[in-house]
């Protein structure tokens, strides 16, 4: 990735956008000219991209004239409008929304599981849910050790994961609770999430389960090739601003030992294995949130035999945090990006 | 429960015993002397019950003397010293530490399941942990529908869970996150709680699980009068004050239609069925500790078939809350001692 390339963020104002720029600055991506877009009511703003303040252009089928690279951080009605005029003028894009992410036509990409996908590219790449990633990230190497045939997931999900929106409702109620005063008519989520838990992200889709339930079986089957993969997932909203947490389950086809479980996380690329209940500091022992935020690597911690499995050496339970932003957004695209590019 | 009765609570100053207070009081225990008992230094101060200040005793054995009930929310320690010498002086002891729980000669009773377990106590009953009441009680009568064989549980624990320290720690965190101050050193919990989650609660027993985590299978075990039950529990704390929630995965020897767990869940006593994805407001769609604070029932919800497991007639997740403070404590005490005393 030599040449200097024109970059363009569809959503360039909201906490992935944000991020996609530093990521692109961090990942030491060759931009050459940024083109932040957004919607009209934001020109006349800036960015600041490599400490430069850049200006926001609006988001339209012209502005990608020249693109080479598009990272799409907008909701789902804008990428399907916009992307593909990003594609027919010549740029590649990398999409955080749902558009695409099921289409046959798209890879849908965790460039520590499916990188090979991208050879089959015709424009556009789908970064899966976040809460798909972070789950997955730790999943893979398990299943390449011992193949995966059933996955039971309890998700943690922080405020971030419904954006900025979200973050500044979750601060504003804090800030209520806190003064006494009385609480904030509830706007980015269904409810109160201060002090409370909101067993629904997305609406219900298929047989009592949510659409964020549905994405991490139906994404996680795309990602991992594994077509009968059984995936059962519970989705809550947790009071956290910033990281998902998951308590992960998973069944084995062979039998496996807690040693090379634990030696194939040790290993696996973008995972970083904290397990120690007995350390002294709480920040040594598990993955939590707050240690979590703001980095790209996926925590796993309390790494233990399913008890519940009749046969204990085809089980295991983990749990796994990841900030939501970043791998689960931002960083994944931007590797992504990388690799297209390269 | 007609003749008036000397009540001694034993650690009537902290979270769980004044709760205590409040459910004689609602549900009519015939209350003639009531002895709020504490360590010396609450001596000199009162707690109100019914309406009028009653003078903290210290506790110390002699305090048991013409007692005939004593409703234990100390410590193990505290119960295990004094406990036996209210026993000799003639009360019946319900006990909410973990001291006598799996004790074969103390029935561990949850009232809507064990009832009849009563009949053999030895002057103790021993109340179950919070989280172990709030997962049965909707589990029983699935249990009696199907037969549970496997348990998969990811709890999410209200701060009340660590008492009045908690809940207090939480609300300081919380305090110093708005105003922008440093954050108080972790004094209730291993790590900061706001905005954060810990996943290990109590220290490590078993195989890498943590005590609370194996009490839900071996409490589960000794209530259910299941001894081969399999049970795998992940605990965790979250950033909320009161009422514990925990996702559940449960597999049956037989199957079972949705609709008839629907149906044993909505006539199980204790039991509130609240499981409508679709309506209007987030209160009526699902069980949230906001919702659940303060009252008594175990709400259940997001009940549906568990995807992941091969056999889906035979297996379901659900979703429930319940105030630990209450059912997880001190409604669950109250109920045995009032079956106790009838």
């Amino acid at each position: 990735m030599n040449k200097a390339l024109t970059v363009a963020i569809l959503g360039a104002t909201g906490a992935v956008g944000t991020q996609m720029l530093a990521c692109l600055a961090e990942q030491e991506v060759p931009v050459g000219e940024l083109r932040p877009l957004a919607s009209a009511r934001s020109v006349g703003k800036t960015v600041v991209f490599q400490g430069k303040e850049v200006a926001i252009q609006e988001a339209k089928p012209e502005a990608f004239d020249g693109c080479d690279l598009v990272l799409g951080a907008a909701g789902d009605d804008i990428a399907r409008e916009l992307l593909p005029e990003a594609v027919r003028r010549g740029a590649v894009a990398v999409d955080n929304s749902h558009a695409f992410r099921m289409d046959p036509q798209v890879p849908l990409v965790i460039p520590e599981i499916n990188a090979d996908d991208l050879s089959w590219h015709q424009g556009i790449v789908a970064n899966p849910n976040c809460a798909t990633i972070i789950g997955l990230v730790p999943t893979w190497p398990l299943h390449k050790l011992a193949g995966v045939s059933r996955m039971i997931v309890s998700t943690y999900q922080a405020a971030s994961g419904a954006g900025e929106p979200g973050m500044a409702a979750l601060e504003a109620e804090m800030k209520a609770l806190v003064g006494g005063d009385s609480m904030p008519a509830p706007q980015a989520f269904a409810a109160q999430l201060v002090s409370n838990l909101i067993p629904q992200i997305g609406g219900e889709q298929y047989a009592g389960y949510t659409s964020e339930e549905m994405k991490l079986q139906d994404e996680g089957r795309k990602i991992m090739h594994l077509p009968e993969l059984r995936v059962s997932c519970t989705c809550v909203r947790v009071p956290v601003l910033r990281s998902h947490s998951e308590s992960v389950t998973l069944e084995f086809e062979r039998a496996v030992s807690l040693e090379e479980i634990r030696e194939a996380l040790d290993q696996a690329p973008g995972v970083k294995l904290v397990d120690d209940l007995g350390a002294a500091d709480a920040h040594d022992r598990f993955p939590m949130p707050i240690d979590t935020s703001d980095q790209d690597l996926i925590w796993v911690g309390r790494v233990r035999r399913d008890l519940s499995n009749p046969d204990e050496a085809r089980g295991v339970s983990f749990w796994c945090c990841g900030d939501q932003i970043r791998k689960g957004a931002a960083t994944n695209a931007v590797q992504i990006a990388k690799l297209l590019c390269s």
